[in-house]
């Protein structure tokens, strides 16, 4: 699987990319992660990419032709599934979302930054818009790793244990039970006696009500 | 403002908070964001920092000890007003919690990696767990960086134009209008001409209208 990144502040990506499992699935083959410089693809004198909003209003927005220059260029590479732009507007990043995204081959993320970018890009080639959650971020960087990487943990292969992530919260509609490891007393703060015991259908049955107990407290509307 | 984060791959946190917003926050002396290595905080001869989990299963989890040792030195050096752990099962992340958050002085945030982290540092130190969003990720890293975005561009000064933070999308309940910068046309791809008319009132008419639109077309639920 691939993902083209354009980006103008590159760099900001380096750390996450080059640590724990983006790392490894990239080193193993099974990811390829390309981050571009939006700034190579300006046009003009100044290398600008982006310009003062048509109507007024504070913050500038990042200009059309730029974006298109990228993204017809990574078109003449390869086909592309999706071209997702991160956006706090777009359909609400989960879980069945990135799951459908781990089974496509070449994706393409724009990043904005700055107040938004202009409407014609979402308009004539975006083919998704992805908000990682209701809040406000400087740029879409942050959500394009955040995307990048629930993705692809789930390629099978990226995980050392593959039922790591069948057992993650939201895999199976309930939150994770709680979880214990040594010492088994720490400062007279005792882990469960079941967990102890060695009776295995015992833990089972406490890990299901518990995680069913903390699914209904926390996250109802997980359970409907 | 200051931040804390605990984490086994401080390494992944370097770039994005080394750029845009952060940086400057940072520059400015409005923020102060020190990322702690945990492991430089493990107390066995291994330098371990995690543990099989009790009762069995796949993955590690996070023992409590380094944990510790960690969050009761930051206490002796400062107050803390919120220890968080970011967690998939945690209150979801919204615009109104960042907002809280950003009057805060000093907080910690406790980063999970692996299958977990044991569920006495919950108990014992944890005062709010957050997620940023319904869906899996390899660690608490990114999502510590979402947090602090989210937070810090929130406090006055962060940003260069005040307006721009105020007129964000959920701010006020909308999303944003449709956004245009030059070339007036694209290959074809106008923008809209009441944003060329200088007509100001015409304009805001516009925007908000555009703005309603969005909202009721993409996410009914904020107009209630």
């Amino acid at each position: 699987m691939r993902f083209d990144i354009i980006s103008v502040l590159p760099d900001l990506l380096t750390s996450p990319f080059a640590h724990s499992i983006l790392q490894r699935a990239q080193k193993k083959g099974i990811a390829e992660i390309v981050v571009h410089n939006l700034r190579d693809y300006a046009t003009n004198k100044q290398k600008s990419v982006d310009d003062y909003p048509y109507g007024g209003g504070s913050g500038m927005i990042m200009a059309v032709p730029p974006f298109a220059a990228c993204i017809e260029q990574l078109q003449t590479e390869r086909e592309y599934d999706e071209i997702i732009f991160m956006s706090p507007d777009g359909e609400t990043l989960n879980q069945t979302i990135a799951n459908q995204l781990s089974t496509k081959k070449n994706i393409i993320i724009l990043c904005g930054h700055y107040k938004g970018i202009d409407q014609r890009i979402r308009d004539i080639y975006v083919t998704r818009e992805i908000s990682i959650g209701d809040y406000v971020l400087s740029g879409g960087e942050l959500p394009a790793a955040v995307l990048v990487d629930a993705v692809i943990r789930l390629i099978p292969g990226v995980l050392n244990d593959e039922t790591s992530a069948l057992s993650d919260s939201f895999q199976g509609d309930l939150l994770d039970a709680p979880l214990y490891t040594r010492p088994a007393d720490w400062r007279g703060h005792k882990v469960p006696d079941v967990l102890l015991s060695g009776h295995e259908a015992k833990i089972n049955d406490w890990r299901h009500e518990e995680a069913v107990k903390r699914t209904q407290e926390r996250r109802p509307d997980l359970l409907k």
